[in-house]
């Protein structure tokens, strides 16, 4: 896990699309259905998309996987989440996932950051 | 991990205040400091208490542990959490956790169900 | 985690199927959809069944669910793996698990035992 | 994973000696090698078995399993460990591991308890 | 974690054999016993070579490790695995660990591309 | 996870900082309390901060996160732990943690050895 992720959040989403179509070469149609069925997840329904995403957020913290903590936060931000709503939902992550998780806490802080600046 | 998983919610709460009493005995300043933390980071903010309370929920899915599990259901049940936005909320952690939390979310809805029976 | 799981693999099945029934009463169009991918997943294709069911059960070893493992340890059954063959497997999932994963191999081969003997 | 371990240290040790045995009747040489490496990992060395046996508790916290946690709880108090360095390990696991490890905390110091008590 | 892996099958090989010459330079014997025992799981026995590579690589995504993905993918090309069954060992996997896994079987799949196209 | 980890010690050193400077601009009073938490359950009490450092370690490693463990690598070589003691705490880790560790035990050494040389 590199600490000095410093690609842009615009080089991430650029390799993440080169990488599904190469997933797209070679997935068959119960892998397809999966990929299908992870967007219908986070459709509003009796929960709007905006707490959706930062469930997404918070497990992805947790398990610690910054591509996916990356994903959740350009969502959020796109779904208008402000900053504090942001730092509550990774606080609640902090103390359920532990110090552990403070590496991708910290990047993803980064991130935000960036998501503001742009 | 038990699958007959039978002691009732109020079963639960007991064992569990059983076992704070002990973990009260010997933890230390720091260790108090943990659980005291763990409680504010639910507090209602620019998030209210029930998004916390379901993320709550969210992580202790991803993360299999069914006593979270418990504990957050029984909060979310108090906070009014509605059927619909309890099952939202599942999809999301079974997407996101795959399949190997499917056992915990079965006892999750049998521990919901008990919370409304009641 | 109880370490005198002493549930017969019949009762572990009532419970699951007991289960299983709550879930469908709340188990939105997603959700249902997930369940049914499971089941898709593990279908014979370029790879036989058996080998599916054995790689179902290497990667609930390592990620240590006692239900996740019962239930491939059923369908290996099913499906003629011999004692060798789980073995194997359990000694792949042992190495890349580590130590954590022995409380579950102990109790997989105490299940795959009482398969054997009915 | 039941909240209510209400088995004896005693029990647990009949119950796991009881698998060790089916264990052995299916296992191969690669796999009883692994459980006899697993024994050499804890020889007094550089470090002496009391800070190795602190360490797989540590370990055994964070990737929460409670067969282990009982494990070493019981070493470590054989080994002379006090209730004091018992709680500042639990203590670097609880930071590390975060709320999620509280189950499992709760349920090892009911165990220590049981071990001073005897 | 970083989204851009770039490097080559070779460069990494190339890094992966200098750091095993590091861990070599300070690695006592029983950790010597481990590395070598890693390499005997997945000798051929009542299983074939190829069908404990896949188990590796299945039991690698679950528990999300690039460069153990990385390795196994190797092993399962040089053990003449076909696409359409690295694909449905994948699909085991993905179901498994659920969407946290992606980013892994996105760069899986890269990997996989190169393995083919050299 | 990159298996080419060429930053130095002092560049991860810097970035960290960097980071650490970004987390301060949006922390909340409740996440600012478990950043500083974190720090005391570090500190000398029964048992030394050498131990404590240690465990610290082992933890990092069993839950592989190459920066938690590169920050206790630093620690421990402040506090003299020599070559051995840390190899014996890396076995205890590598056999409870399977090798699902072994690339970031390879990239620790490689971390270690760099602290020795400078």
């Amino acid at each position: 896990m590199s600490s000095t992720q410093r690609e842009t959040m615009e080089q991430f989403w650029e390799e993440r699309e080169r990488l599904n179509r190469i997933v797209d070469e070679y997935a068959g149609l119960p892998m397809k259905r999966f990929l299908s069925l992870d967007g219908q997840m986070y459709r509003a329904g009796a929960l709007p998309v905006k707490s959706k995403e930062l469930m997404g957020l918070v497990a992805s913290l947790v398990l610690r996987c910054d591509d996916c903590i990356a994903y959740h936060l350009r969502r959020c931000h796109e779904e208008g989440v402000t900053d504090a709503e942001m730092e509550e939902s990774m606080s609640v992550g902090l103390i359920v996932g532990g110090s552990i998780v403070i590496p991708h806490l910290r990047r993803a802080f980064d991130r935000w950051k960036e998501l503001n600046d742009n």
